[in-house]
């Protein structure tokens, strides 16, 4: 059983620390936080121990015991994944090193803070038995679980990717646009693609962001220029085999990351929480050599799965990305309660057949 | 064991049935739906016998079994909750009538489609044996439960209320404004105050209604002009003791709807419903006998727990309004897992003691 601490129990740890909580091979060592506001009385409704990272002070005000300080949750934790915001990551890693404790951080650092930038489907093996391992941000997963396999099966020549980004998320009252379209950042190409090549170093790939108003989800609008000229059904098939991509049909009457999420709200996610890619099946598209598509990523949650199999490859205690992947998917969920692409009942056939 | 079926499976009627299913003492007979949508399918996953509304041809088309027309799932019900659009069910009061079913109407429908007009904390008794029963809108029930105490204990002279309306729901996509603030009515007094006088039919109150672009939740600015001069701890006091009003603790650090929603996500809520109303308690402030506070109502949950009770009364089956309420409450989990008020406390020391 691998005791995992989580450092941050925000927007991103609360959900890996419930999605630890699913896994057979695998329990919350404690959750550290700096400040006892509503988050801090879920951690404690959810029996996590509680560890204070900013000291004791306030939590006593609001009647909060705490099991100690961040120092001992990473001392109990075989491994720990650091959730603090973007920039405080990296200035954790000399406490976990102290500890000799394996570190998972996220997207929000630079990819210098790990030894590897992390994706469960592009490199599971790169990060196996490493130190430290930083997972991609949700953009970037998002961008990387789509291109994994269309460079496995097609190739890619160059790949052309506009963001159009969420705001903030449902929380976060201070942040805006309220009512513009920000071209955010204005720079091409946007920090998006040099991201995704921390995954995959040989591609080419550009890509442009923007900000709009409003807090669901983010939408790419993919092009992908292929080394050769799939049809489209080929690659719906293609892609609908992939376990954490969702192809929305159109008989579902979906039209934007409102309905998505109320879908999954109706599903009973946890949160209502879409851990997969959304990508609309009607836009699948290829002309010629390029395919085109619109695909949802939801920012809170779909780099959650991705931190589960980071775990587990710093550990090694599991013996394939195959594995991982198929262990974290049946015990949070993934996929499941969603209408499937013919490709995916096909291949839930063939797993039936092995 | 009481069978309910649902006509219309959108916002209400989802999660209606899904209320349903958690109750001791009912099941749910069917669902009735125009349209094999995203939600029809949670309908066949979760195990809902399924009737078509309009014909069998559309869920032909996608694959779904239904198990009749509505008046086969009126047929085998012993209470219908109507829960199709404002205005679609006073079309359908013949149907039920035909049948001799007892139907539950929504707040859309004029107050002439029913009896009664139905809020449990306020006149539960009222309902008790009539045929037919409307569940007043989100708004007025969240004002019913503010007021019943309330005039209760200190009598009201007058209440003023300014309505800061969400402008549509997560998945209503074509719904605005986008970004505007709309005097909605124009006219005053807004619709609301005559609605909440056919729950209170000699309460002075007077409403005015906005949109604003949220689909988050609605936003009410109270002020309620008392007939005695309580202390703002006394109200505090009373109103923690109501089990459908949640005191939001200034300490929680929420500031908003998407902060409120984000909390009962995290708790583990189905689809993160808010089933009471939220006053935020730093809020509620006396002024000589002029009572000021602000709460928050979710439009798309705060009517499912007064349905079920709504069943209940025409039912006859249960002995009180204070029974039904606990049993909905109990099965449902409304207040569970929230932060508990001082006086929410002191009533639950005060029932283990009974």
């Amino acid at each position: 059983m691998l005791h995992v601490g989580i450092n941050g129990f925000g927007t991103i740890g609360k959900r890996v620390a419930d999605a630890v909580r699913t896994q057979p091979d695998m329990t919350v060592a404690g959750v550290a936080k700096r400040s006892p506001n509503f988050e801090a009385t879920i951690a404690h409704d959810r029996g996590y121990n509680l560890y204070a990272a900013d000291g004791q002070a306030p939590f006593d005000g609001a009647g909060l015991t705490t099991a100690g300080t961040v120092h001992d949750m990473v001392e109990a934790s075989d491994v720990v994944v650091d959730t603090t915001p973007g920039g405080v990551g990296a200035t954790n890693a000399s406490l976990y090193e102290e500890h000799d404790t394996p570190a998972i951080f996220q997207g929000g650092e630079d990819p210098d803070v790990a030894d590897v930038s992390f994706n469960a489907r592009a490199n599971y093996d790169a990060a196996v038995g490493a130190d430290t391992a930083r997972v991609v941000s949700c953009n970037t997963t998002g961008l990387s679980r789509l291109l994994a396999p269309l460079r496995e099966s097609y190739g890619v020549e160059k790949a052309r990717i506009t963001l159009v980004r969420r705001g903030g998320d449902p929380g976060q009252t201070s942040r805006g646009p309220i009512n513009d379209t920000l071209p955010d950042p204005v720079e091409i190409p946007s920090h998006h693609g040099p991201d995704v090549q921390t995954v995959f170093p040989d591609l080419d790939i550009d890509t442009m962001g923007m900000k709009v108003p409003t807090t669901q989800m983010h939408t790419h609008s993919v092009n992908v220029t292929l080394d050769s000229e799939p049809t489209s059904e080929e690659v719906l098939d293609l892609l609908g085999r992939e376990t954490r991509l969702f192809l929305v049909p159109e008989t579902l009457g979906i039209d934007g990351a409102g309905k998505i999420k109320e879908y999954t709200r109706d599903a009973g996610r946890p949160r209502g929480d879409v851990w997969e890619n959304c990508i609309w099946a009607e836009s699948v598209t290829v002309e010629g050599r390029d395919l085109y598509l619109f695909q949802a990523i939801h920012q809170e949650a779909d780099v959650v799965p991705e931190n589960i199999d980071a775990v587990r490859a710093l550990s090694e205690r599991t013996a394939s990305a195959e594995q991982s992947i198929e262990r974290t998917n049946d015990a949070l969920g993934v996929g499941r309660g969603l209408v499937q692409h013919e490709g995916e009942i096909r291949r839930a056939e063939n797993v039936a057949d092995d």
